[in-house]
């Protein structure tokens, strides 16, 4: 039996992070996008205004195993707001490794970020899944989460790069 | 010729941009879900950690007009992060009242939010729109935005109310 604590992650685990994010990419069948640093995740996280919040689920070694502790999952998260129920949060990213899969990690990191949601006075607790990835779907449906695309027709746009800049004028 | 600046909003702003948002609610057939209060607005974006920034666009009297300026469309952001590309914006709305719409005052709105994302080093400016709000997504497209929902499948996820406090244990 293979012990996990969920705790909030450190300046020093973002390496791991890292790697996680570009497996989850990997399975998400988008990796060419990820375009992220070690560099960048320390700096945005770990200043005095962060522009995320993380948490790092981590397998503790049973009596007498040589390994360490070791990072297996994560979830990243942090605070929007909507103009029609005030402070949200909104959970960007969770992973466990595919051999710690099935052992409710997944819905503890979803708790976790659920109890931080409600200490900072949030009514919503949003995130975004791939419609092909009918796993997490039925997860966050089976915890009650409502699929707003399907319900009321919301779709995600963006802009980047030269459109950016175009837009800006610069 | 009425004369429209885009400008920061003050914390004297909110009155007139919580009925803006009620506005724009009722367009989007969804204002049953605005819960909001006026102090929630002045609270959360002109605190030290503000969770929101706000333009607003303000009509300007012509000469001998009686009338002071008027506050008829606004656009309410903020800073999210992507696991990909890192700092990102996030435009929550955009709104123009009827009888001022189709002067480019949405673009001019969408302009300045995109200097100020390059301004704060945001590689994304992202925002969600309505599936059958087609002059929206006419807009946006011809601005240059990817639709990411048709494109890859994203789907917006919300978990609220007692389905969170149960997730928390609360």
């Amino acid at each position: 039996m293979v012990f996990v604590q969920i705790r909030e992650a450190k300046e020093g685990d973002c390496g791991h992070i890292l790697r996680l994010i570009r497996e989850l990419a990997e399975f998400e069948k988008l990796s060419d996008q990820v375009k992220i640093r070690e560099e960048d995740l320390r700096a945005d996280g770990f200043g005095e205004n962060p522009f995320y919040h993380c948490l790092v689920a981590e397998s503790l070694p049973g009596p007498g195993e040589s390994q360490g502790p070791c990072v297996v999952g994560y979830g990243l998260y942090y605070f929007i707001y909507s103009t029609w129920k005030g402070r949200t949060v909104y959970l960007e990213d969770i992973y466990v490794k595919p051999e710690y899969q099935g052992q409710g990690i997944g819905s503890k990191i979803i708790k976790k970020v659920a109890e931080v949601a409600l200490d900072k006075g949030c009514s919503q607790f949003r995130l975004s899944v791939l419609d092909w990835n009918k796993r997490a779907m039925d997860l966050y449906k089976a915890l009650g989460a409502q699929d707003l695309t399907e319900a009321e027709g919301w779709h995600s746009f963006r802009f980047e790069g030269e459109v950016m800049r175009k837009l800006a004028g610069k």
